[in-house]
């Protein structure tokens, strides 16, 4: 822990607007940096969106019953408090806010929190200019109103509050008799058995909700205008894909190789568990122009005729549903629109939160580039192919850096200069809309963030001073500890946390001895042996021999027949 | 159609007991020999275990709501009733029961099909060395009996109607105070929301089971003695396993290759999927040694710890369950036996139906072997990674040749030497138990039967005479439209029906239409190259160059840091 000592820095008091994954560890970097942090939360509970409700509450993020986080437990946690090793690898909601529990015991940080105060509005003192000071009002379950003065405010209220419903976009839906709903709404398929339904949209709401109801529906289809890049959380050997494939090595390979060969490879990966084309799922957009949508029962589902997957909807013609294919669907009884959320921070006033783009326009997604005083961070609101947790985590050791005076941000002109370019770069990586306005890439945005906190990892210096630790950090996954080796925040676990993050994989999953063969590390050998004296035997027989007509014949003749 | 003209046989009238899938080909094969086909079905429905019923029947299969067939529906099908293109390829049961009902109204098989009448015994007649005739009584829903005479006797009783429940091995489970039942039982997961269950045994029917009810269980154990090779439905590039894998190719692979080799290859190729050692999953057997567990959606489930694999049981005490590790789970609230079926044929007379090993022993499983005339077949008492209905029909027709006098049966003698050796065979290729009495090789078995119909397809003949059959038939799935292509029982759509199958296939995945990019072809011949140069580099390196001592540190680093 670092205590504060600037002087620089008038802020003392920190605001923090939610008690979810972001709130928790914004709470815990005040406590870090010497800050005093007080929370608001307006549902009773920690948790935010993990907080599973049977009813959602209006104007709060939702979940369904069955929830299964799709990050591995190893890669969704906080740097310095590993998840037990008991806890399974794709933790359900409930386990998910226990582990929430467990975090915020071991931190003290449920004293800092107060439970239904709703934050109304946030606005700057008059004196801002000296002060850096901001105004809250809050509201009570009673619907008392409070004003309060903070030295700073860490904004942490999510961004899956708000469905987008674009009921506009498809004509006759006024006229449809049956029932219409978000996927914020669903919570179950249990209202659902015998129905015939729509899914709007293929992200991972959609794809869960398809696939869950596909098990009682009589019929559920599955509309989508991009179609979608599908992936297993079960990966090769059985391991959690982000664990296999969320590498520094990999990462390094994204810098060096052109994306369209990575595009290539990972598409024909993906192609070979199950052909997008064949599973009529194949989008337009290249693998990496888009988080790709993670579900491992969605091919089984359709490959059953459980889910059928349709283009977009044209319009609806009372209970008919026509498609863009001229295709029609009859006898609809539901019409799910899985069709994602709008962000917005009602309680900010407007003009802080200017757009670049789709997006806000945050200095590195988390602070307003105009103000005089660098006192608001936004926390928690970016969207990569990782846990938002360790990367909300990320922010806030940097917000609260910042706030403490310890770290400087650049002139507001730069600020903004660096918010526009990093936009350009952003649509021109990926497929940016008004509904996925920002999307990183997860390891180089906590590679930024930590250069900012000083806690990124050097692979030179490992290399020389711990070359064990070296291996581990490159070939292996870039869980959040690493970015606890050194630096500020350093924290003395993380060396073992990285050593063990395996074990604590494997853990949850030793519950039944299993007889390893002794041949098999024989067998290896010898395969490894075939397999190098094959492959020699192949690339002479391709490069040097001219192969006799008949048998390139037979050879042609294996393809078309097979598939 | 074969008009009986054999003036040897003296069998006209035929019963058929059951209609199920075998008793529905048994009736179509009598017509198609110009037998008198009179078929008794205890329900009132056709379909056999495929008649889906709230409650289950005593002494009759039963089936689970959810219940989707693990065989792709090219593979399932009647040879010469190709099922409809736009049918899902894995079917859930209703969808099996309107194909059942279209094949019965095409082949006109329900008006020989007598509903509600059970058979309570089949004997034969005093003159039986004589007529070769069977006295049955049946019984009808009011309870009156009847006799009748037939000149033969066609068993498709089926082998899922007595549920297999080894309480006596379960000490202790006499104080349970839980809910215990077989999986014969189960028809959906609605009364195990939040309940604690442990599953026993982890064949198909346990781990369907265990996956459907993890979605609403608090917990859900799967207690296995000796693990289990799992597979997926989704094969590689997404296509169904069988068409895919059940190849008279691989078939010719399997005569060629030792066992040993082929059971390391396809081990390797399951445990890249999911590491059945890592996933607690791991048998004693070899992977070929028994018909492996088909299920796309258990290694998720053990993942994500909604499924959790545990060894058997040792005891029960109270509502804890002790396994043979020590490891015991607490509160149990449900315990399902998915402990299998014993087969048993309580009307016939016990000896005509005397044992061989653990199976009864019928020539080729078809025919009791000490008989004066050949004139009783059981038909769909069979067991092999492959669909019933095509096997029940190869067995029809081979029934049906020998009852109309068109083909002759071996001595006696020969039979029960015959069968001897196909005991001793199968147990030593297969782990054959009292619960798993025997296990065929799929096309090894069909080609069998196909050759005493004289429909086997001869490979040599296509090869001259119809190339791009035989390329089809060599490359292609096993589809049962092989043993329409020739002899007896020819039917003019077989060849079609061959050339169309993966066209019926994709059928109903063309939902929506995607783009394929015109780059796919050029991209295809530039990854040849590229793997081709790639091998070669690599094959030339490993054969004849010293590599680099620090290249190979570097490598030899690879594996144990990512695992």
């Amino acid at each position: 822990m670092t205590l504060r000592d600037n002087k620089d820095s008038m802020v003392r008091r920190v605001a923090v607007i939610g008690a979810g994954p972001s709130g928790l560890s914004s709470i815990k970097s005040c406590l870090d940096d010497g800050l005093q942090p007080v929370c608001f939360e307006s549902s009773d509970d920690i948790g935010g969106l993990w907080k599973y409700k049977e009813v959602s509450d209006p104007n709060r993020a939702s979940i369904y019953k069955s929830l299964t986080i799709n990050i591995s437990k190893e890669m969704m946690c906080y740097s310095d408090f590993p998840i037990p090793g008991d806890y399974p690898n794709y933790m359900h909601h409930s386990r998910i806010l226990q582990y929430f529990r467990l975090y915020a015991e071991h931190f003290k940080l449920l004293q800092h929190v107060h439970f239904q105060i709703s934050v109304r509005s946030v606005k700057q003192r008059p004196d801002f200019s000296r002060s850096g000071q901001w105004e809250l009002v809050t509201e009570n379950r009673e619907g008392q109103e409070e004003k309060h003065i903070f030295d700073a405010v860490i904004v942490c209220s999510g961004h899956y509050s708000y469905p987008h419903m674009p009921l506009k976009d498809f004509s006759g839906i006024e006229n449809f008799q049956g029932k219409v709903f978000h996927s914020w709404d669903y919570k179950g398929p249990e209202e659902l058995h015998g129905k015939r339904i729509v899914v709007i949209g293929i992200g991972n709401s959609g794809g869960d909700i398809a696939v869950e109801s596909s098990r009682v529906a009589e019929q559920v289809y599955v509309s989508t205008r991009r179609g979608a890049w599908v992936i297993r959380v079960v990966s090769d050997n059985g391991l959690p894909v982000d664990m296999k494939y969320n590498t520094r090595f990999v990462h390094i390979l994204f810098q060096l190789l052109p994306i369209n060969i990575l595009n290539w490879i990972g598409e024909n990966k993906l192609n070979a568990m199950y052909d997008h084309t064949m599973y009529a799922l194949k989008p337009n957009h290249r693998l990496f122009s888009q988080i790709p949508v993670i579900n491992d029962e969605l091919p089984g589902k359709i490959l059953s005729g459980g889910v059928v997957v349709k283009p977009n909807v044209r319009e609806f013609r009372g209970s008919s549903v026509v498609f863009e294919d001229g295709s029609v669907v009859e006898e609809v009884d539901v019409v799910v629109f899985a069709t994602g959320y709008n962000y917005d921070f009602p309680f900010l006033p407007p003009s802080i939160m200017a757009k670049s783009g789709h997006r806000v326009g945050l200095y590195k997604h988390v602070f307003p580039p105009a103000l005089e005083h660098p006192t608001l961070a936004v926390v928690g609101f970016i969207h990569a192919l990782g846990a938002i947790m360790p990367q909300a985590e990320m922010q806030a050791r940097w917000v609260t850096r910042v706030f403490a005076g310890l770290k400087k941000l650049p002139s507001n002109q730069a600020m903004l200069k660096s918010i526009e370019s990093d936009t350009k770069c952003m649509e021109k990586s990926y497929i940016c809309s008004k509904l996925v306005p920002l999307q990183v890439d997860f390891v180089t945005y906590m590679d930024d963030i930590a250069g900012e906190v000083g806690a990124r990892p050097s692979l030179l210096w490992l290399f020389f001073t711990d070359y064990p630790l070296f291996k581990k950090v490159l070939w292996g996954p870039v869980s959040a500890y690493q970015y606890r080796i050194s630096g500020p925040g350093k924290w003395s676990g993380a060396r073992h946390a990285i050593f063990t993050q395996f074990d604590r994989m494997y853990q949850p999953l030793k519950t039944r001895q299993v007889d390893d063969e002794p041949g098999s590390s024989v067998a290896w050998r010898v395969s490894k042996w075939s397999v190098t004296i094959g492959l020699a035997a192949y690339a002479a027989y391709y490069m040097q021999l001219k192969p006799p007509a008949a048998l390139l014949k037979l050879v042609s003749t294996i393809r078309p027949s097979r598939i």
